[in-house]
């Protein structure tokens, strides 16, 4: 089954299109604060695992799939990458499609390792990876060809959710379209290139929920791209901001949220509490679907 | 002192402007090879921390810096990261300037993760960092102010040497200028407000090296960038090609070889061989720039 065949099964079953965060970071909860463990970075990380381990234990019924921002494992060193694949880990035993939020991106070899890295069998092996398209289509075809190959999936950047995506994607081209236009048809044909008779191609793309109307003209622009959401929550987005993102069957996009699930309360019952998060910020968006 | 303080003493020293490049491919070399160790990747790790320490130690006196490429140490999972924390720590010893070419990009406090990683005191902190712009002046600042702060270096992805350069970096925006163009003088302009009456602030381009009218022509557009080009060797360009990148005073680049200066034979010499390599690099573009 390919990863967007499984992602749609994971939609259907769940009813939800919450893709949860697991962006650590140490100091916003006390279980977790380095001043508890002296400052070790190996105990915060052991930590770091725990605490993450109760709330995808705690919301996993209610989520399509699970994000995790390499980043903040990275910053703790060699500990905090251990962590990361003990969450990988973690959440594919709960059959959690997981999508390593690492916004990598390179050409040839060095492409390759990175694919290699996090769309392998490895101890960093993701179901879903995102990438930056600024080097080109022999950027993202290394990654498309390792996703197709190993039944994985690949979300490329196209609009971001931060005031700096004016900057260079929203640039307007010589021929009238925006530099994000013409990378989503470029992310499309990729797809396209790779479908291979499925309902979908192996690579989705990144799509920022700040602007609904540009929302929505992608989604009539490339219609059959799997839409990664991210920006609910903390970042600003609500329901009806991102039910754009979504297809006339409810599909074709997941919407990620992490400090507004995963950081609540300074008290024991953080687990529960994003469930209850998760579960209202699944029903928030059914219901704006529903419209 | 800052980092382009401490490159341009560097180049002034050891009379090269050659960035080693270190790319570990374990099967590119007898010693090295997994079936050497029965794929024990711990093993592979630590014959590949053997491998460019030979190499780092034989060439040190010719080079300008060193770039170590993250991917390739990924892909080797944890036994490949403590190997590039070990090899970090070498050329530190050294003395010599890391670049680490990681490609990071992201926004607000993911950016400030990579950053803290990659250019903090961490195992993985290096003196500069590669870094994408397509998420735009939010994604950058981040990675300049901690360089600034912390005296280390940027290096922005500007021109790739890639074919796909074309495909989203050259394209003409509306107002007549390439994409490219306009992310260099973003560049430029950030590395204008962080500069802090140094000779250059804190960060500097990468600049592909086969295209020498575009290397030209950026050289006069951001005078006071430092260009980190690559592309030197096994992928194309030589010295006469990486000329336009310097400036009058034979300054404001360093160029990066991998495969062609480290990867030159199968016997045991490699590091001599690499040392030899190194300096006929570093003689030829001395001699260009005489021209």
């Amino acid at each position: 089954m390919t990863f967007f065949e499984r992602l749609t099964q994971r939609v259907h079953q769940t009813g939800s299109s919450v893709c949860l965060g697991v962006d650590p970071r140490p100091e916003a909860h006390p279980l977790t604060h380095p001043e508890r463990f002296g400052g070790d970075p190996a105990q915060v990380a052991k930590a770091v695992v725990y605490y993450f381990q109760a709330i995808l234990e705690a919301t996993a019924d209610e989520l399509a799939c699970v994000k995790v921002q390499s980043a903040f494992f990275e910053v703790l060193g060699i500990p905090g990458l251990i962590a990361m694949a003990q969450l990988i880990a973690d959440a594919k035993a709960r059959g959690l499609p997981i999508i390593l939020d690492a916004k990598r991106g390179d050409v040839g070899p060095t492409a390759e390792a990175y694919a290699g890295a996090y769309l392998g069998d490895g101890v960093f092996g993701a179901d879903a990876l995102t990438v930056n398209p600024y080097l080109g289509r022999d950027g993202l075809e290394p990654f498309a060809e390792r996703a197709a190959r190993s039944q994985r999936g690949v979300f490329v950047l196209v609009k971001t959710s931060n005031p700096g995506a004016a900057d260079f994607q929203e640039l307007p081209l010589a021929g009238g379209e925006r530099l994000y236009e013409r990378v989503a048809d470029e992310v499309a044909a990729l797809a396209e290139r790779y479908r291979d008779g499925a309902a979908y191609g192996p690579v989705g793309a990144v799509v920022g929920a700040t602007h609904p109307e540009a929302l929505s003209a992608l989604r009539s622009r490339v219609p059959h791209l799997w839409f990664l959401v991210p920006g609910y929550g903390a970042q600003g987005g609500g329901a009806e901001e991102v039910a754009p993102a979504f297809d006339a069957q409810g599909l074709g996009a997941v919407v990620s949220s992490s400090r507004a699930l995963t950081y609540l309360t300074d008290e024991a019952d953080f687990a529960e509490r994003a469930r209850q998060a998760a579960q209202a910020m699944k029903l928030a968006i059914n219901r704006a679907l529903e419209h």
